[in-house]
């Protein structure tokens, strides 16, 4: 690999600067991906076409100069493998015309081999020849408790209080559809290693509307198993929102512990000094003018001192966002020193 | 006043048990809101018509036995009062069909005299005659960056990334758009008090979507400048998700600290045992059986021990929750002793 910085600092070794990726860094902010977008019928169409969402994985390399590629794909590919299917609503967000409503549709639904996603390594395999080890490709799969409240809900929601009811009413029922969703999205993650990512990320994009209790109960021991069942590459797991359970998930298996904007990371760092840490510009400051990129960028580099550091933004980026002030944070931190 | 156990308790006073009330208790929990709800054109003529207001109000007390009736309106009124009108959308939320987006904008808007309210004046005093005495009148209003959140978005979002870009992008007009709503909420408040409530609470509701820097900025002065111009009656704060400014927060010159249902009471007791906290029961708990209702209600108000508490749910009470388990709540905090 040329360019295996983010390896390194995932390993929490010292690297010569912090190395950089974005979330959502392949999609709405690239004139490049808009074109290919508006080509086709529909974002599943992308994410199933191995040849685009190489494409589409590959651009932020080449326009960017991110650090790393992420494979494109979408963490709803798990529901679908497990037997409910979703679509995806232009300009609305992911909609699921089944939900889980009972013990018995629980029952009903699979776990995924893995192999129903033959398109995903597929689409890995393929990014791969086309970077021909210039950075690494990074996958990564959503966390139990986050698929758990689309496969409740449906789709997005403010509250998931559907979700949470769920945790209250029914733990049984609960816990094993919990179980299903890890076994599917350890073989899933098996399988991306297996294609060739160099390391995963679990986003847990909903943790924020639980509490510590919930967060232990429900979450935490499933989040484990996958870092301890799928361990030959680095990880990193994102709680966006899970404040609260800062201490278990700096205690945990993982590697690498995101951060989202609204966390201090020099308190964070209190927790362990030996954890990575990824994280965390608002991305909103990309909004603001060239000065104010800069100075934020590198207050949140300076922020994270101390230990191992994957800069990124605190969330995925706005896809209204200027691609040139992505670009200009990424030059940012690649032109600082650790 | 028969029971004057919330102002007692928002004081710092030691109270033999924790008072309650419950974050939206007036309203579509309780069949007899609904009754009148539907005998209506819209939410808005209910907010804006001081006896029906009344009647919702103290529903609650009759029917559940709070220890509290709070005035039944909407936070919207103020930018409404300021020149930008809203409307309630039947299952969807608020909407304004003109929004904030210059300078010249936010220069058209009034400062509210608060006169413009009057409503909401008459339907406190209306309130009053009917509780004869029986508990306090809470009133309330949005934090200053909740507001502006509306002003400038137009509705709810998950990010509020529009104002969080103002923010970012035009710090001296966010300000002065922030010292606009200030004062419009100062004399606001004040006319609530005149016309009978014993308390208020400022509900800065999308505080999470912001950071510490971002929330020392433009919000803890906007706060605390209502909290020490409008200071004949005590206050509670709720900054729903915003845990990065607890200390800042519990350093604040309200009396009351609300927290929501992701917070630990014990954590933050830390930062001050002689501040008030009010909460946090997750509303999602009111899902479960009786049992689970009870116990967790329990360990609720243990977690809270050590200074004075104002037992209420972390979020406002879900409208699709039996409102029998609404009373379970507080039927259990009521016979629970400090």
């Amino acid at each position: 690999m040329d360019n295996d910085l983010i390896i390194c600092a995932a390993r929490g070794e010292k690297t010569e600067r912090s190395p950089v990726w974005v979330m959502r860094q392949a999609g709405r902010i690239l004139p490049e991906y808009r074109a290919i977008r508006s080509s086709i019928s529909g974002f599943k169409e992308l994410v199933e076409t191995p040849d685009l969402a190489a494409e589409v994985t590959v651009q932020p390399v080449d326009i960017l100069g991110t650090d790393s590629a992420i494979i494109f794909s979408d963490i709803l590919v798990i529901p679908e493998a497990m037997g409910l299917p979703y679509e995806m609503k232009e300009g609305i967000g992911p909609r699921f015309p089944e939900v889980v409503q009972s013990d018995s549709d629980i029952d009903r639904l699979n776990v995924a081999e893995g192999g129903e996603l033959k398109y995903v390594y597929d689409a890995i395999a393929e990014t791969k020849r086309r970077l021909a080890g210039r950075v690494p490709v990074i996958g990564f799969a959503g966390a139990p408790f986050t698929i758990f409240c689309y496969m409740i809900e449906g789709k997005g929601s403010k509250t998931f209080s559907e979700a949470r009811k769920w945790l209250h009413s029914n733990p049984i029922g609960s816990h094993k559809l919990l179980e299903k969703i890890t076994q599917s999205t350890i073989n899933y993650l098996k399988l991306q290693v297996e294609a060739g990512v160099s390391l995963y990320q679990v986003f847990d994009s909903w943790a924020g509307v639980l509490s510590k209790p919930l967060y232990e109960e429900f979450c935490m021991p499933y989040l484990n198993r996958i870092s301890e069942e799928v361990n030959s590459v680095p990880n990193i797991v994102f709680a966006k929102g899970a404040h609260f359970s800062t201490q278990d998930l700096m205690e945990s298996s993982y590697n690498a512990v995101g951060l989202d904007w609204t966390m201090n990371p020099v308190e964070v760092r209190k927790f362990s000094n030996t954890k990575t840490l990824q994280g965390n510009l608002d991305p909103t400051v990309l909004y603001g003018d060239d000065a104010l990129v800069v100075q934020k960028t590198k207050e949140m580099l300076t922020s994270f001192k101390g230990g191992a550091h994957i800069a990124n933004l605190g969330h995925g980026v706005y896809p209204d966002t200027d691609w040139k002030k992505v670009k200009l944070f990424i030059d940012t931190i690649k032109s600082s020193q650790n």
